[in-house]
Order: structure tokens, then sequence, then C-alpha cells
């Protein structure tokens, strides 16, 4: 089976490794990276009985004191209650601060164990080590943490590069199929972004026989994003395309609706309203819709336009009176736009229209 | 009235301004260093009657869009439950990563208010209004925030520097004598680390006639102690002269015990024992007391060694199996010292011999 290893120059840079059994090999990965310490992993009450067990061992037999942490499953866990437990737990466990954080599981796990190690002690070290499709090829990298408010997703949280990436692809098989399609989603996505190939070979639906290679092309392609731009004010948006109105679905669902579902529902509309403004070219919206069914994933839905823009507006990318959204030109090519936030309702309505 | 600004090289670098009547000046001051956009005045409930009024006016007459924070005054407040209730009260109010938070009041409130700043979308800029001497002379410059958790103080935190620190010193003569005393234990400090011209002014009993000059030569101090290591790797470290085991007591007092009176005994003691070890002058310790004592402070602990010593240990200076502490060689030096964890038993055994 094939390995690849996509070295991140963010942070104090780092490596992601993707291949298989890689969960089983993790305490002699990481002790390449970090001294020996007491490490913690924090993970949730379903990767736990898949995955805890054989992680605590590999770092057991690399010479760290291991420690977990674990926490109900599910989006409505990524909040700041969730993260006060997890920082006791660091203290009550006397982790110091050349002690590392591991996050084990899939976005939810890595974005809050992300922000416990980006805020105990005001900072240690953590190893991301993603079970599912979309945390490999979209949260893992970046080093964008965060929880949840009530009024809106991601709404706090902070900047902190990981020391390793661990990337199991075999962890995939274990997913539901609606789990795999959400990650398949963000992949699309850097297809539609600045890969033709990527998109093609979701197109022609030939994923699962090269998913360790195309979870390490578009972990490059986040990677070179977020070395350009690490605190995400310029290029790095990029990486938002689909998420405005994404974001809007996900909060207006009570984020029952899965991410990388609603961010397909957001390509979609952008592409619409772009096709409909003459920006992007004809045909572009048609071919991303049949590769998202083609892939289990939705391109519509049916929440009102209005509904989409008063939940849009809680959105981080907005700043002051403007936002910036992205618009795909072409399959492989999109730009970025900054418009008046009252704009962002014309093309929502552009990109219901049918 | 004299005034007084020092400039900080740290973050994106930003003015100390210490002077008469600030706080009715604040808005400003803050549209030098900031455009217009909307500011969340964060303040406890004492503060709150005393200058949230003339702050807001301030705020509006500048142009600025202010909105208010108040939560109950008192250390108590410090933990993650009011950190959460100050970021969806930003949420809320639609703040967005262009507008700015700021911090009216004493300790407690700028490392709040600092760490909501920090992690409130990833992030945004804040300005410093300290309304106490402790918080003008530490907590105000340096970028350290904080909120405490179940196990020890300041467990959780980012860095994150000001954009401006506004520090009007009519607001010290509102302060209740044991809280003024308090700000003066970090100010004496400042003398035994690194300038007995400061000690002296507080030997004297001096101080109410020249607090502007005072607070701006122990901003300088912590000034350039930030500057040459933001992130308190290294030479920061002496700033926390007195705080292990002024930490301790807190602790054990269940943050009681204020922290400037802890810090008080925290040198004493780090003082008494340096000397027992031939390597503080001698009399140092009995000048500390009597300077000490002048200012309304206490020099000593009930507490016994053990528990001060098991209670040291959730610091966040300790690393892995080391610990650094600072020792005072002469009024105006103070030395780095890193022991063995178990070591620091006795150091304060040491320091607890009369």
């Amino acid at each position: 089976m094939d390995e690849f290893s996509v070295n991140i120059n963010a942070g104090n840079g780092y490596a992601v490794h993707i291949g298989s059994n890689l969960t089983a090999e993790c305490g002699k990965i990481i002790s390449q990276v970090v001294g020996k310490c007491r490490a913690a992993v924090v993970t949730d009450s379903n990767v736990e009985k898949l995955y805890l067990q054989p992680v605590m061992k590999s770092l057991e037999d690399a010479g760290f004191d291991p420690i977990s942490f674990v926490f109900p499953a599910g989006e409505s866990s990524k909040n700041l209650h969730v993260l006060s437990e997890i920082l006791e737990s660091f203290a009550d466990n006397g982790l110091t601060r050349s002690d590392i954080a591991i996050a084990l599981g899939g976005g939810v796990t890595g974005d809050i164990t992300g922000f416990a190690a980006g805020v105990y002690m005001r900072g240690i070290k953590y190893v991301q080590i993603p079970t599912t499709l979309l945390a490999a090829v979209d949260s893992s990298v970046g080093g964008k943490t965060a929880v949840d408010l009530s009024s809106g997703k991601n709404l706090a949280g902070v900047f902190l590069q990981p020391s390793s990436v661990i990337c199991d692809i075999n962890t995939f098989s274990t997913l539901a199929p609606d789990i795999f399609a959400d990650g398949a989603a963000e992949a699309i996505k850097y297809g539609v972004l600045t890969s033709e190939r990527i998109f093609d070979v979701f197109e022609r639906g030939e994923v699962r026989e090269s998913i360790a290679q195309l979870v390490s092309e578009c972990v490059a392609i986040k990677g070179r994003l977020v070395e350009e731009d690490e605190h995400d004010n310029s290029v790095r948006r990029l990486l938002n395309l689909g998420h405005t109105i994404g974001h809007a679905i996900e909060n207006l669902s009570g984020y029952t609706f899965p991410h990388g579902h609603a961010v397909a529902v957001g390509m979609v509309m952008m592409s619409q309203a772009g096709e409909r403004m003459g920006f992007t070219e004809n045909g572009t919206t048609d071919r991303i819709e049949k590769c998202l069914i083609r892939n289990g994933l939705p391109t519509y839905t049916d929440y009102d336009p209005e509904d989409l823009y008063n939940a849009a507006l809680s959105d981080k990318k907005r700043s002051g009176d403007n936002i910036t959204i992205v618009v795909p030109k072409r399959i492989g090519q999109c730009e970025l736009m900054t418009i008046k936030v009252p704009e962002l309702f014309d093309i929502i309505s552009l990109g219901a229209q049918r």
C-alpha cells in the first residue's frame, strides 16, 4: 500500500503522514517529533471503541505515559463546556507545558483538542490523528481550532499548527457511507478550487482505489494556501468555497445537517450564482452537481434565501460591512470576491434559482 | 500632572499611556490606533459604577459604537463560564473580526477580556484600561491572558498583546488601601528585580507623590523583559519572582488571599531561602520585609511547607521534572534557577524558617 508524506511549512513546520495501519505506529511517529513526555489522547465515544486501545498501546510501547479523555460523540459536544472538561482533565492529570495533546477522531475532536492544546498553560504541542476523510483532508491541516457558540459555528478558537498529523486510511473503511461522502465533498472542493485532476477522479467514481494519493494531493493544496496565509487574511480564504452558504445551512438546521453536505450545496449555489452573473463558465454548475450526486451528496436546499442570508450574517468571514466570498471561474479555478454584506442576499437568491 | 508614554515592541507594538483623567479621553486615544469599528467594553460590577459611563461616552464621542458586558466582581469570576458568557455576548452583538474588545478594570477583567479577544473568531484586537495599580504595573502589559481552572490559577489562556494600554492614575484614588497595597507588592517586585531606585521610593513611603512615574518605570522594566522573551521561555520568567510560592498560597486559600499579598510573602521566602543557601546578600530579606510592612503588606504565611509544595506542583512554571524559580541576589538583581521539582520542597522549607 502506498505511503505519502506531505510537509507543511506553517507553525514550526510539520509532516502529514498518510498510509495504512498508521494508528498502530503512532507512538513511533510521534517520538520522532517530540521528546519523552506525557501524552493526553482526546477522543469521542465512537472512536474510543475502535481505535483508542491500539493508540494507547503504541504510545506506551514508544515510552510515552498516555492518559485519555473521552467525550460524547457529535457536533453538539463542540462547545465551551466540553472544552472546559478537557482542560480540567489535563490539569488534574498534572500535564505540564512540555507534554502533548493528541486528537484521535474526526473534525469535532480535532477542533476542540487543538483549541484545548492552544490554551492549556497558554499553549502545548499537539498531534492530529484524523479518523474521517473529512478531518484528513480538511480540519487536521491548517491549524484552525474552534468550538461553536450559540450564535454560530467555530466562533471561538485559536490558530495552532500541529506538530504532526498521522492519517491512517484504514480508518475510513469503518465510516458510514454518508460520513465518507461528507469528506468527499471537501475533496471535490479542492478539485473545483485548483485541480481538475482531483475533480475527474470523483467524477469517474474511482475514489476508494486511490484514496491515499487523493488525500495527499488535497493536503498539499491546503498546505500551500496555509503556508502563504496562515492567519486567513488572503488566499487561504479560497478554502471557504461553499462555506458561507454551507455554514448558514448548518446553522439553520441546528447543526444536524452534516458539514460536507452543506458545503456541497454551497458550492452548487455559488457556481449557479456565478453562471447567472456571467462570471462562471457555462456548464460548471451542471458538472459539479453530477459529480456530487455520484458521490452521494446533496445539491440543493429548501431553506429560503432570506433565512440563509440572515444565518450567514453571523459568519466570521464578515469583516465590518464587507464579506469575502469564493466564486468558481471554472472547474480548477476560483476567485475571491469582496462584496457589501447586503449584496450577499442577491448572490444567494441567484444561487437558489434553478 | 505628569504624563508618560512607554512603547512596548511586542505583538504589533503598542503604547502604554499613563496620566490623569485618561478614562474620559480613551475614545480619542483608541481612535489613534484602530479605525472606526464596534467596541465591546468588558468590566465588573464594581468598576461599572465608577467608570463605565465616562468610558462609553468618550467612545461614543470618538465615533465608536460601544456595547458593554458586566460580570460579577471578584477572582471567582475568572473562569471558563464567564469567558463563555463574554464570547456569547460578542456574538449576539454581531462583533466581527475588525471590531475591538476593551478591558476596563483590574487584573481579573484584563485577563479574561484579553482571553476572550484572543479566541473570539480566533482573535480580535483589544485595549486595556487598567483601574488598579496591580493591573497597571502587571497584567495590562505583556500579553498574558488567562482564566483559572479548578486545579490552579491562570491554567488556561493565550498570549495576545493589546493594541493600546490607557492607565488613568486617578482611578487609583478610589482603591481600598489593601487593593492599592496589592499593586505596591508587584511594583516592589520590580525594585527587587532590577531597580533599587524603585525599591527606595517604596522603602521611604513616598509612593503616592510619584505614582505616574513609578508606574511608567515598572511598565518599562516589564516591557523590556517581554520584548526579549514574549512567550515566557527565558528572561521573562524573572517576573515570576515570588510567584511560585505566591500562587501556592493563593491556591491553598481558595483564591481569597490577594495576589500581590501572596507575591509579597513569596518574595520574602525566596530571599530567605537564598540567604540560607549563601546565594543572597545578607540583610536582603530584612530590607524586603521592612519595605513590605511599610506598604501594608504581609511577610509570612502560616501554611505548612508541605502543603505549599503540593499546591505549587500545579504551577505552569513546571516543565516535566524541572521547575524554574527566581532568587534575589541583592536588591535590584535576581537570577533564574532551574531545579528538580522535589528540590522545591527544600527551598520552601528554608524560606519558611525564621
